[in-house]
């Protein structure tokens, strides 16, 4: 039996993804004046970290790094890399924010299939999609000090849990993986963009007091 | 054999609590002007943040929430109500501090239980009951970019070991689950209430220097 | 057959670090006001927070002071001690570096034993080291809001790298433990205090831009 397509798919985008989110991490960590090695932690951190996470509460062992070091050299080396190249990255913001939201769906079609696995219930998985879609860029903002942009900004979280849920109806429909995988990432995609080209946002809880 | 009743009342309360630490996490996220999504995060692991670390670090698997999904929905729900009644949780400030107090020494004594049915020894039994008597609020206040309040006011922290000190010396004494889970719970209650009445402070550790 | 030696030097040297790293994580805590409970909590989660991490991402169950939960007394202990004795800190300043260089080498070899028992690869293994050598002060930071120092200034990370990759090195090399661990200590803490001395630094990646 040949190798599923979509899992051949799913793993490229993977590939990509945590080159690309290690690269805006180290534009972060650039932005906080660290040095080369804390530049390649916290890109580490943000490429592996959601997936990690992920991993830890569902206590799905061997973590994906521990089973596959070579992702750590990756994005270590995708991080120093970006320090050379930081004048150029400026010119390429645009195909980074592309490369994010490729990395956004993919992770959480990957995060899914792993609770999936597990025989975990419907909503475990789209969770399980979305904190490995979404923590990584949380560790990172926590590392770096700043309430996590997730939070506040730019429809990320929902961006990743529509994917998910598209994905798991599809499948549910009888749609073979290889139909839903992709159908659920390209709407996933499309969502992102239109949301970053809109300035979609989502409304805001502000509230002030004196509340402790 | 009827279900203890103990049992019951601790999760009537942990209902409660849960609820509640999700509506007052839900306030500190709109004083951070977060959207919707979140709001709803910062309620979940709120909430159940404190539980879930204790049973990450106690390797004690499935989580609670992924053992029982509904859960996330409640506090998501919860923390979304809020959004929309904040004006009234002005005036609901007190009964929140009391509800609060509620889940702390709720959450202690189920974390105590959780540690005791892995036959941990009697001070990770206290360990994990102020984890998840605690924790929660720590990773709300590190989400938002706080110090935790944990640790610079009130008598938090001091109130779940008292309580879960005061329980396991009550079952020491070979009395039932049935007598020592109210009787902590209800001393513990009574010491935090007084805490936050009569503003009791541990004292505090103040330190200048050029040390790095 | 007598224990080996080098494990025998590897737990003094452990708990000699374990108590310095209370010791200087109580200070951090004075700095941020935190009252007794919050100088205990720091200080504990420091001096094990980088091997509970470890632990917890390696799946390697009990963490160490669930274990030994006598070690959690003696941090806490150690901070309480320190927040008498703070003015006499000021003139130990010298010793207390010292003590957390001994601390990182030891805390990484122990790390990197820790993934050998499990059979990890070389990588995992290293990283291993310096997750338990490092993480601790970074959970420190994290907690008392600071940017984490290890990101930013000092050969923190790099000891811990060299001292791990020469500890396999000798150790690939056929010495035996006994030769091993001591040479890799002695030269991580070397490395360490000319670093402090001559006050080495690895280069910083600065990145100004207003990508968002």
């Amino acid at each position: 039996m040949p190798v599923e397509t979509s899992t051949v798919l799913l793993h490229i985008l993977y590939l990509i993804a945590i080159v690309a989110e290690a690269m805006t991490a180290a534009l972060a960590a650039g932005r906080r004046d660290m040095d080369w090695m804390g530049v390649c932690i916290i890109a580490c951190v943000t490429a592996l970290g959601g997936g990690s996470l992920r991993d830890v509460l569902l206590g799905h062992y061997p973590l994906t790094w521990v089973a596959h070091p070579e992702y750590l050299a990756m994005t270590a080396g995708a991080a120093l890399v970006t320090a050379f190249i930081a004048p150029l990255m400026r010119r390429l913001r645009r195909l980074f924010l592309w490369l994010d939201a490729v990395g956004l769906v993919a992770f959480t079609v990957i995060g899914c299939q792993v609770a999936q696995q597990m025989e975990m219930s419907t909503s475990v998985v789209l969770i399980s999609g979305m904190i490995t879609g979404c923590a990584g860029g949380v560790l990172r903002d926590v590392l770096c000090n700043d309430v996590p942009l997730l939070f506040r900004k730019e429809l990320y979280a929902s961006v990743s849990i529509v994917t998910g849920a598209l994905y798991l109806g599809l499948l549910k429909l009888d749609w073979g993986l290889s139909a839903a995988v992709p159908v659920a990432l390209v709407a996933g995609l499309t969502f992102r963009l239109l949301a970053l080209r809109f300035n979609w946002q989502m409304p805001r809880f502000v509230y002030r007091d004196d509340w402790h």
